[in-house]
C-alpha cells in the first residue's frame, strides 16, 4: 500500500532500535500496523480492516473529515501563540462554559491531559495555599512527575516514597481487603506499599460497600471523610481532593449517586477544592450528560476540571476549568502562566470543530443508544457466563468484569486476557483490559461506535467464552 | 475581514472574562490582534503587517505550505496512538537520529519542551537513582510543577520553598553581587531567596569571569566543580546537570568554549547526567550546527537531549533524545511510558515536514547569512550608541544588552522596553526584552528571516535611539 514505507518488520525492529521501550506496543506479542483509519475502523498495511473499540481519543471518529478541513484552514491562516489576541481562544472557551455549570467560568488551554492536571494541582496549592492531596484507590492521572506522585496505580511500582507520602494507617484495614487478593500477601507487603492518603475506590461491585447497601454514595463519601480527619489530626492541611468522574484505570467504575456532592462538602470544609479529571469522560461519551460529573446531580459543581483526549480528537489539546476565584488567586502570584502551544488559533480551531461535529452527528444520543444496546446485550451474556461478574457503564463506556467465581469474585484475569487476544486475532476487533487486575474489557470507542459494531462484538465474546466453556479452559488458566 | 469573528475590544473582553488572567498578552497595554500570518510576516485584524523578529516556535516560517501540506495528507489518513505499530515515529526518530551524536539513539515523543524537561528529570533519576539536581542562575525549564522546581527564574517569584531546596553558601557571595545590583538589597533578601542548588551564570558580559579571563569556560566549569564537592560534602547526590545549550530567559547567553566538557565531566564523576535543553535553540537555529550544544565541540555529547519550540512549527511536538543505557534504565523499571498524543503519525508527519523545508531552504545557510549581518549592523550600531553595552549572538539567536553606563553595565530595563514598545507602535517590528534584568532585546525570528528584515529593524533601533538622545530621553527613564 501506498501509506506505507517499510515493512512491519523493518519499522517493528527500527520501533525497538529507536523509541524508549517503556513505550509500549499494543498486542506486543503480535503487534499490529495501523496505516489508515477511518470511523471507528482502523486498516492494517495489508487493508485488513480492525473495529476499534478503545480508541476514546478519536472521538467523533477517525480522520473525521470536518476536523481535518478545520485544521487545514487554520494551518494556512494563523498558528501563533496566545501572547497575541485571537477570536478562537476565547469563542472556543465560550463554547466550553456553555457546557458547564456557570461558575466554571475560566480557562487555561494546554497540550495534554497531564499538563491540565500538573495545573489543576498548581492553580488548588496556591489557592488554599495547602499541598495535600487525597486521591481515589489505583487512579491514574498522567505521566508528570506531580502526577505519578499522585497516582497510585503508578507510584506503587515505582520506588521512592516521598517524604511526604504517607500510608494512612486507619486504612490499613481496607488495604489488607484489596491486598489478600494477592497471591503471596503478607503484611510485610504493607511496606513495600507506597501510598499516599488514599480513600477507597467507591466500587459498588467489589468495594467495601455494594449494590445491597441503602445509601453506598454517602457510605463511601463518609470514608473521605474519616479520612480528612485523619489528616487534619496530623496536623496536615487538604489542597485537593482528585478523581475521575468515573474511573477508567480502576476499572471502569460508576460512582454511586450523591458520593461526589458529599465528598465536595467535606473536602471544602477541610479547605480544600474538588478537582473532576474528565480526561477520559468528558465531551459526551456519558451520553445524557457532555461531563461525566453532571451525572452526580445538578446541585454538585467541582472547583476545577480538566479535560483532554477527546478534546481534539487526536490532536494535542486540553484544558483547565475553573472559577474566578482560583483564577484570581493564581493571578495574584504574579508569575504568568506562558504554555507555548496551549490554546493557539489551530488547537482551537480543532477544539470547535469537535464540538460541532459532537453536535451535528447528535454523538451523545448515539452514545445513548448504542450504549445501552451494548449494556443490554453484555447483561443477557451475563445470564448465560457464569465468568461475567458484572456489566456496568454508562454511554460508551463500558465495562464487562470476568471473574472465576462469582462469590469471591476471583478476578478472571487470565481470561480476560485471552479474549481480548482472541478478538484481536479471530474477529479483528480490538478491545484492551483494565481494572486492577487486569480483569475489566472496557469499552471506550469513537463516539460513531453502531448498533451493528455493538452486536458484532457481543457475538464474538459469546463465541469465545463458549468455545473456553467447551474447551473447559476456563479456570485452569486462572493463577490470581 | 472574513478572518474576524469579534471586534477586537470584544475579543479582548472575552479574553479577560474567560481565559486565566496569568495567561498574559504581548504589549499588554495596547495588545495586538493578529489574524492571519505568513512567513516572517503577522497580519492584524485591519491587515496591517507586523515584522515577526521573536516566534521562534514558527522555525520554517509562519504558515509554511509544507506543513499544512503534510499535517493535512497525514490527517486525512491516520492520527491513532503510539501504541500501534507506525512508519513515522520510527522514521522521524531515524531522521533525527542522524542529526545527533550517535550515542543519542533512543527517543520518546511527547507534547511540549515542559513534557519533555519533565520526562529527562525522570530519566534521570531512574538512571543515576540520585535526586538532586544543578541548574543555571536565572534558568526557565517549563511550566509543570516539577520545573518550576528547578528554574529559579520561576520559583523566586513563588512562595513554598520545599524541604529539598537548599541555599549553598559557598555561592552566596556571587548571589550578593547579583542582588546588590537591585534597589533596596539589604543582607535580609537573601533568606527570601528560595534557591535550589545553583551555579553561577557562565556570561562573560556580566559575570564574575568575563571576556578578559584567559578561559572561562574553565572558570564557569570550576565553579559546577566547586558546587558538586559542596553538594557531595553535604551527603546528598547529583541526578542531573540542566541547562539550556544557549541560555535564553538568562539574557540570550553564549556559554563560553569547553565549559560543556568540563561540566559534563565533572557531572559524571559524580554520577550524575548532562542535560541540554535545546528547546529554543536546536533544528538549526545557530546556523553553523543542528544543534547549539554542538558549539562546544565534537568531543562533547550530553547524556539527554530534549526538544520542543521549534520541531513542529507551532504543532504541539517535543522529543526527548537519550543514550541505550538510560532508556533501559528506565524501561527496567517495569513501568510503562504512554503519552497519548506524544508521536502519534500527524505530530510525526509534521516534524518530517520541517526537517524537510530546513534543509530543502537552506535554513541553517540563511540564519548564518542573515544572522551575521545581523549581529554586524548591530555592533556598528553600539559603536554609535553608548547605551548599547553588548551585542551578542549566533546565527538567529541574538542578543542586543542594554545598559545605561558601559562601566557599570547597570540594565537599560527601561529604554529596553521603551525601544520595543516603539519598535511596535511606529515600525510594527516585535521584538521583545529577555534576562534578568528584561535589558536584552531578543532576536529570534522565523529562520526565514532575510536581510531586508534585518536591515530594518537595524535601522529602527538607531532610529529610536537617536531620538532618545536628542530628546534626552535616555537615563531619566532608568530607575534600577
Amino acid at each position: 500500500m501506498a501509506e506505507e514505507r517499510f515493512s512491519k518488520q523493518e519499522t517493528l525492529e527500527m520501533r525497538q532500535r529507536l523509541i524508549g521501550q517503556s513505550c509500549r506496543l499494543f498486542y506486543s506479542e503480535d503487534p499490529v500496523k495501523i496505516v489508515k483509519a477511518r470511523g471507528q475502523y482502523l486498516f492494517d498495511e495489508n487493508g485488513k480492516r480492525y473495529l476499534d473499540c478503545i480508541s476514546n481519543v478519536q472521538h467523533v471518529g477517525h480522520c473525521h473529515p470536518a476536523i481535518t478541513k478545520a485544521a487545514t484552514a487554520q494551518m494556512d491562516l494563523l498558528n501563533a501563540n496566545s501572547r497575541f489576541l485571537h477570536d478562537n481562544i476565547v469563542l472556543y472557551a465560550d463554547r466550553l462554559a456553555a457546557t458547564l455549570p456557570k461558575k466554571l467560568s475560566v480557562f487555561y488551554f494546554v497540550n495534554s491531559g497531564s499538563e491540565a492536571n500538573d495545573l489543576a494541582l498548581r492553580l488548588a496549592e496556591q489557592y488554599t495555599q495547602h499541598e495535600d492531596v487525597i486521591v481515589l484507590d489505583h487512579a491514574y492521572h498522567g505521566h508528570l512527575k506531580s502526577l505519578i506522585d499522585i497516582s497510585p496505580y503508578k507510584f506503587r511500582k515505582l520506588a521512592g516514597q516521598k517524604e511526604w507520602v504517607h500510608v494512612v494507617c486507619k486504612y490499613i484495614k481496607l488495604l489488607v481487603c484489596k491486598l489478600q487478593k494477592k497471591k503471596n500477601w503478607t503484611p510485610a507487603c504493607l511496606k513495600d506499599c507506597k501510598l499516599s492518603f488514599q480513600a477507597p475506590l467507591p466500587d459498588t461491585y467489589r468495594g467495601i460497600y455494594r449494590e445491597d447497601h441503602p445509601n453506598p454514595g454517602q457510605a463511601y463519601a463518609d470514608t473521605v471523610k474519616d479520612l480528612i480527619e485523619e489528616i487534619i489530626r496530623k496536623g496536615r492541611k487538604i489542597a485537593a481532593f482528585f478523581a475521575e468522574s468515573l474511573p477508567s484505570v480502576g476499572g471502569q467504575i460508576i460512582l454511586p449517586q450523591g458520593y461526589s456532592s458529599k465528598v465536595a462538602e467535606y473536602v471544602r470544609t477541610a479547605g480544600g477544592l474538588f478537582v473532576a479529571d474528565e480526561i477520559q469522560t468528558g465531551f459526551g461519551r456519558a451520553g445524557t450528560h457532555f461531563w461525566a460529573f453532571q451525572l452526580q446531580g445538578e446541585d454538585f459543581c467541582p472547583d476545577i476540571v480538566t479535560m483532554g483526549k477527546p478534546m481534539g480528537n487526536g490532536h494535542p489539546l486540553a484544558c483547565v476549568a475553573t472559577t474566578v476565584e482560583i483564577a484570581g488567586a493564581f493571578t495574584a502570584n504574579g508569575v504568568e502562566y506562558f504554555n507555548t502551544f496551549g490554546g493557539n488559533p489551530v488547537s482551537c480551531a480543532i477544539g470547535l470543530a469537535v464540538l460541532d461535529v459532537i453536535e451535528k452527528e447528535d454523538l451523545r444520543g448515539n452514545a445513548i443508544r448504542v450504549g445501552t444496546h451494548l449494556i443490554d446485550l453484555l447483561k443477557k451474556l451475563q445470564e448465560k457466563h457464569e465468568i461475567i461478574g458484572d456489566v456496568r457503564g454508562i454511554g460508551l463506556f463500558v465495562g464487562l468484569e470476568l471473574v472465576t467465581d462469582r462469590q469471591n469474585k476471583t478476578p478472571g484475569t487470565k481470561t480476560a486476557a485471552w479474549v481480548a487476544k482472541r478478538l484481536k486475532e479471530e474477529d479483528q476487533i480490538c478491545v484492551s483490559t483494565d481494572g486492577p487486575w487486569e480483569s475489566v474489557l472496557k469499552f471506550k470507542p469513537p463516539m460513531c461506535f453502531s448498533m451493528e459494531d455493538a452486536e458484532l462484538v457481543v457475538r464474538c465474546i459469546d463465541r469465545i467464552l463458549t468455545d473456553m466453556k467447551a474447551n473447559d479452559l476456563k479456570l485452569q488458566n486462572e493463577d490470581i
